[in-house]
């Protein structure tokens, strides 16, 4: 029979045990602040009729949906492209859930984008959102979780950037910018914090915007030129008493106001957030509040957001719910905290906590039991399985990674005794074979201590 | 603009909150033994190469096997349609990886199976399995596996049937049964249980087999006629006396009384296991040990298997490497605990464990701040974001059967109290509100009084 040679798809991985362990720390951080939040679990299918996810991303991310079908099937199915038209879809489909509905869904999406680092054609996604209902209290809740979630996993230094999409629309609507070159002028704001004022100057003059136009809206985003504006409650207030005759940008100055205002009593210290009127995120559909996190120290930019989008329940029934959420790239945070070596050291290598080691083949019934005991008590246990010699046990053990080895002799067990052994110290000990799950529970928990010389 | 009709692709579907606690509640049990017992989580794409799954499977299989592809792409992709075919391009694709590789992965497969009451297109297995390992003690710690997991779940009265593919295929060779006509012989015999004795001989005498020949292989696997044979170690001693000139059975009969030898120490008890000379898996790729578990009170049939194959990996590389595993089907299992409600009394409805309402919009900050404290404490909390009045929010608790409630007014907050309530026994009491996280626990490790009538 000819052998298939063994690879993955393009951009594809796979993630091995040995990965995996940092993963699960993370993934296990984030389950846990979602589930305290009050979040529960959805699961949607990977594969959607193509109808329910086309027209939502725009068409240059269509070209990145991956396409599926079957011999002889009717349908058009495509896999997921995110998560949050999935779940568009489902509140639209069950009318019946309570609201707010709170789900959290950490799941892969499909994207064929080119490949290159730390960027993948199957990737996770952490979302959580609050739908039906438009309180700003779930914003506020969104951002707190956000907050909680980086501080769990070990970032110090973070800012969470907030603006409200009503506040942009408004201006742009206020000064007379045509609702075609809204897009645009938004996308040249975004750009602010990186090439400057005279920068976006030009940038909005290529797009053929008037030019007193785009001083005027520059004047308001940075009344003091390429400063940036510290945009606290007097700011604020200055700016809604300019914008007075524009109702939009009115409510989203407030809507701001008031979720700044439910921030500190949710924890969130001042140092974490920064109300920025010229941070645009890219997504199209948002609505109200939107949010984007930087990592400022050490300085590896923006590693998550999220904001309202009011109106994409509404694309799947005539009714819509107010909605909002974050998304947070899994892929994202695990290779910062790598780059960073930001894991903590006593993760280890391995899931593994004890290896099981077989003295002789005699007492093989004796290593079983004690494997048998030790996973009764709900200690993470292998058992060796050759016949090899004590030593060869031992260097497995050191190869994968293994901290704990227990080896049970003929002399041991007429004793009622084990042998402990910490890899990681060097150490060993005899231990009475009734508390050998609470002995080697504490050694697990206590930092190994060095071999001294 | 025009709305879509929410809906799924046939065969599809959504796993809402409400079932999936109980989804969670099987998930966490399976992952926890798979854990204990050494298995390492591994993470596969969902999408494969398409060469990597064809062949795999046999033609009618291959028909289910759902292709993807995108726009541009030049490679031939498909959804994989188990989880053993990419864990052995794993093996086969990452050399490296130390030996015995014991990996879990608890992950969707996709087949476009005619969709049927309990049966998916999208559907998720629970694979555990141990490669690189030739010994019969991989597979007995695959059936301990089994047998914790079950008894864990709550099935009481169930048996693990074993066979070995080796005893089956020297049985054949040594009567001359021609080699193509070995896998119908082998789907006739499944059937013994199901249509007896007199059944399979007129299908073996169907199939154009000789009947004397027929006559043999039923004489050797029911010497009592249709009365089942107890194949305890006695019988299985006679078996080899009798099978003594086939190398091939006397191996098989050899690896299922070492199996058997360490069941006991694995606290396997004899009532959960039985050798069936008769039982038969489906899949062609198995070639030692096989096992399948049926539920036997009440009578639902099998629930899991699984079995040896060494020689998957080989189908990758030039160097195979034995393996062994099994493959838990979760929705089966959910399937059969719904509809014999065998689920835990105390699931309850929903993770969340306690709604914080709020008083009035002015002690907002304050159920905030409690909302906090309690996530702090790890508990499950979900904040009220209405201004309704209290009734109202109680009402939203009992309808997301939520258990407890928090509620902080005026006076219970200036007396720095605060009162819980139990929605499961209508009981309420004041707590000091620094103890709060503690009272809420002990009531949710409480099973609720019922209210005195």
């Amino acid at each position: 029979m000819k052998t298939i040679q063994p690879r993955l798809p393009k951009g594809m991985r796979d993630i091995l045990p040995r990965q995996m362990v940092l993963r699960q720390h993370v993934t296990a951080i984030v389950e846990q602040a979602f589930t305290e939040f009050g979040f529960e679990p959805l699961i949607t299918p990977a594969v959607e009729l193509s109808e329910i996810l086309l027209g939502k991303y725009g068409s240059e991310s269509e070209k990145l949906i991956y396409m599926v079908e079957h011999p002889g099937g009717k349908e058009e199915l495509a896999l997921r492209y995110d998560l949050s038209v999935p779940l568009s879809r489902v509140v639209a489909q069950y009318p019946e859930l309570p609201k707010p509905f709170r789900r959290y869904q950490i799941a892969p999406v499909w994207r064929a984008e080119r490949p290159q680092k730390g960027r993948y054609r199957e990737f996770y996604q952490c979302d959580a959102d609050i739908v039906g209902s438009a309180s700003m209290l779930a914003d506020a809740e969104i951002i707190a979780l956000i907050n909680t979630i980086l501080r769990r996993i070990g970032f110090q230094q973070f800012v969470t950037l907030l603006n409200d999409r009503k506040i942009l629309t408004g201006i742009g609507q206020f000064l007379g910018v045509p609702d075609v070159k809204l897009p645009e002028l938004y996308r040249c704001i975004d750009k602010l914090d990186k090439i400057g004022l005279e920068g976006v100057r030009k940038e909005l003059r290529d797009t053929g915007l008037d030019a007193a136009l785009s001083d005027r809206v520059l004047g308001l985003l940075r009344p003091d030129g390429d400063r940036p504006v510290t945009w606290d409650r007097a700011a604020l207030d200055a700016m809604r008493l300019q914008m007075s005759n524009c109702p939009l940008a009115v409510e989203g100055i407030s809507e701001l106001q008031e979720l700044l205002s439910y921030l500190p009593a949710l924890g969130v210290a001042e140092e974490f957030y920064r109300v920025d009127l010229a941070m645009v995120r890219g997504l199209d559909y948002y609505t109200g509040p939107i949010f984007e996190t930087l990592v400022v120290e050490p300085r590896i930019g923006s590693i998550t957001g999220g904001g309202r989008f009011d109106g994409l329940v509404g694309r799947f029934t005539a009714q819509s719910q107010p909605a909002t959420g974050t998304t947070i790239g899994l892929e994202r945070i695990i290779d910062v905290l790598e780059e960073l070596q930001m894991f903590p050291a006593d993760l280890g290598q391995t899931a593994v906590q004890v290896l099981v080691t077989v003295f002789n083949p005699e007492l093989v019934s004796e290593s079983l039991k004690l494997a048998t005991e030790l996973r009764a008590a709900g200690l993470h246990c292998e058992l060796y399985y050759g016949k090899d010699a004590l030593g060869n046990q031992i260097r497995y053990a050191l190869k994968r990674g293994v901290p704990l080895l227990v080896i049970a002799g003929p002399d041991e067990l007429s004793a009622g005794r084990v042998t402990v052994r910490d890899l990681r110290a060097k150490f060993q000990s005899q231990v009475a074979r009734a508390s050998l799950p609470q002995a080697l529970r504490e050694r697990l928990a206590t930092p190994p201590i060095p071999e001294a010389h």
